[in-house]
């Protein structure tokens, strides 16, 4: 089954790839891997989740704008290589968590990402991560994704 | 036009490449990419902005705080490659912005190194970008800024 | 002399690699790059430090704790290589230090961790660095280190 159908089974329906509201660009490609943008938890043109974890956002809501930052990386992989098929790898996944004093589940939290990830490219959506938690995030989103893919 | 002479024409003027204060090194190539360490705002060998955005710091002396890092980004560059010349693109560019409690104009600030990038680079210069709040930097400075590129 | 004789004639024993507790891998090879996923300060299994730089630790403890979460970082490139000795190059290290408010040390509590690689691997061992104060770490963490190596 490809990459695209296995997202339609799950459910899910990509976003349109968000637009760089400045002079970068969603992605750039240098060899066999493809950078994006940091990707934020856009829906329907809007932020899903803001504010930060530990404080206004629990960890469950926070998996969901992990879930919902991701889509939209794909929704930029899609854009510059036509189709999810092409992707070979998900090689490193950095997630930066807006985190209110004392909140350390940023892995759980991320958990929605990774898992998303699996569940679609299955073993290719395996991926390096990094945790973090970040003091504030553009807009105030709860999250904001970093994503290397290889490409076939 | 030649980079440097874009560069030129444009007023701007490359600091000293910042020298590593320990044991790591300003820039390591791994195949056509190039990994610069994290820049500062280095102008006459000292930070040329200090503090927190939302605090001590406009997002207009930010942004200015973000050309000047990436200035020294550039001066890295030069000092490995002989000439910018040889910048094939700027492929991503991870921007760390010090920041106060609720401040989240982290992506207008980077625009000071986005738009200086595609000013000097054209095309070349667009690069996938990450705008990230820091708790805090080092010595105080007011961004820290990652920079890969792609070498011809 | 190997790399993995001049890590016991320093004195240091590689850790257990850290084992994802999620869908994430510890490392993924791209090309000439393995991307690994960041480390933590673990020590027979558990964390060896915790806590903030500022606060709770001293530049001292940090740079300890950035020490054995670089140790961290070899035992998942053995792990994943066989031996060290196929590192080609330590290309880029990016720490992240748990920072309470005004602690602005970050490059000396990563000197742990850079002075530690120079001394294993020699020139190879010399990297790009990216030095970061992050507002929380996962499971409290004083340090988490990303690292991009490249393979021979």
């Amino acid at each position: 089954m490809s990459y695209e159908d296995r997202l339609k089974q799950l459910g899910f329906k990509l976003p349109p790839a968000p637009k760089p509201v400045a002079t970068y660009v969603p992605a750039v490609r240098a060899g066999e891997l493809l950078f994006l943008s940091g990707v934020l938890p856009m829906q329907n043109g809007q932020l899903a989740f803001t504010g930060k974890l530990g404080r206004e956002l629990t960890v469950e809501q926070g998996m969901e704008a992990a879930r919902i930052a991701i889509l939209n990386a794909l929704a930029i992989a899609k854009q510059e290589l036509g189709t999810l098929d092409r992707i070979a790898r998900v090689v490193k996944v950095v997630g930066h968590v807006a985190s209110a004093e004392g909140f350390t589940d940023q892995p759980q939290v991320l958990n929605g990402a990774s898992d998303l990830l699996v569940e679609i490219f299955g073993e290719a959506g395996r991926h390096a991560r990094v945790a973090i938690g970040a003091a504030e995030l553009p807009r105030r989103a709860a999250v904001e994704i970093e994503v290397i893919l290889a490409i076939a």
